[in-house]
């Protein structure tokens, strides 16, 4: 039994056999959430997790099946924060999910310093821009640009909150990868493993995996690209994988 | 006619039906540096270039196929430089491909600030290790560890050399991107293009090429990958078209 409200959707994570609350009109996850919760090397049989920007929580209900251990969500969005623990109570993961309603920067003082074994986040991809050009959806517009949440505050949070060898696992866009390179050393978070994902063969990479370890030493891996489309405009069988559990 | 010295070969640099001489036991040149001649823009009517840590030359005569303009390379040992003189004087190529015998510290002040519109290096990739672990061959090992010639060294005198808004282009290893990047954003390069070359298919990558521009703003782009082999072990058809020129 599931409450829907307005326009949402209760739809299927495949591949890891769970249901997510979405809605069109306030936020659905997108594939780079699901890259990520891949991407990311987590402890299998426990341990202590922590996504922050999680939206609706897809990270981390994708997370509880890579691993036995306790995952946090944290989102500032009311409205995105009872989506996830709406979804968290129909997959019956309370034990091990939890959800926090509040800003990431308050984390570290909340939660504790130097607590968690890993750090994943999906935040804002983009500058925000002037209020003319901004998304008039406010919640689209939150979740998409540096309004309630910079690059620099993000990684700063996972810094404080990851133990020392702990992981921090961002997607984000190409573009930023100066960025978030730059931002991660300054808050001692040496990068270890930067993935690339292209929308098909021969085009630019629109997005990028990283995971750096907190106090790590620099030897930095470039693991193999990863492509979504194939020639036809289907999903690669990478990707319908990961989406679907196909093999 | 050339005189060719020792355990010399006068090679087929096909694709640009050019002739290089090479030496086992001295220096041959590898694919990386190919990879940078093809990958960096170059202007193709006329334009000033310079080619740091040349070897013999490989970098500077594959370029000279791609543009009208004047070409320097700077090779600190005498006898890689000796090679590629001959090998420019072979391919008749002497008035636009010069030589210099010289430290690439030293090119600033000795050919000018600011002066160039495109800088290519394929350095030393390793750091200069123990006294036990070097080359005990003196040419491979100023070749290949940062003897006399360290990233850094090159991307200020690169930094120097360019003029603002011109190019600097390098091929190294994935796992100094992290050093790379620090340096050349010190040095007031922007890194705007990146390719990774893997391989092959699911492999990690092993070779980096990054162009910046003196100056440039904030806007990276990551290329699609380049795949070296195939399945069966063959050059893949984008690299037999890079060295072989073939369709």
């Amino acid at each position: 039994m599931v409450m829907l409200k307005g326009d949402e959707r209760l739809d299927y994570l495949l591949a890891e056999n769970l249901r997510i609350i979405q809605s069109p009109s306030v936020f659905a996850f997108s594939l780079d959430a699901v890259l990520l919760a891949r991407f990311v090397y987590v402890p299998i049989q426990k341990g202590n997790i922590i996504d922050l920007c999680s939206g609706n929580g897809v990270i981390p209900l994708f997370l509880s099946a890579r691993t036995k251990g306790n995952i946090i969500g944290v989102e500032i969005q009311e409205r995105l924060y009872d989506m996830a623990v709406r979804s968290i109570e129909y997959n019956n993961l309370r034990e091990r999910l939890q959800m926090i309603h509040g800003d990431i920067k308050e984390m570290p003082k909340q939660l504790g310093y130097g607590k968690y074994d890993v750090v994943t986040c999906n935040p804002p991809y983009f500058l925000t821009p002037s209020k003319e050009e901004i998304n008039p959806n406010e919640h689209l517009a939150i979740a998409r640009h540096e309004i309630l949440c910079t690059l620099e505050d993000a990684v700063k949070a996972s810094s404080q909150l990851v133990r020392q060898g702990g992981k921090v696992a961002f997607v984000h866009r190409p573009g930023r990868l100066m960025d978030i390179i730059t931002v991660m050393r300054q808050y001692r978070l040496e990068p270890k493993r930067i993935q690339f994902v292209y929308p098909k063969q021969g085009k630019e990479a629109n997005t990028l995996l990283i995971e750096a370890i907190k106090d790590g030493s620099p030897d930095l891996k470039i693991l193999p690209p990863l492509f979504v489309y194939n020639e036809l405009g289907e999903y690669t069988a990478e990707v319908r994988k990961i989406l679907y559990g196909e093999e």
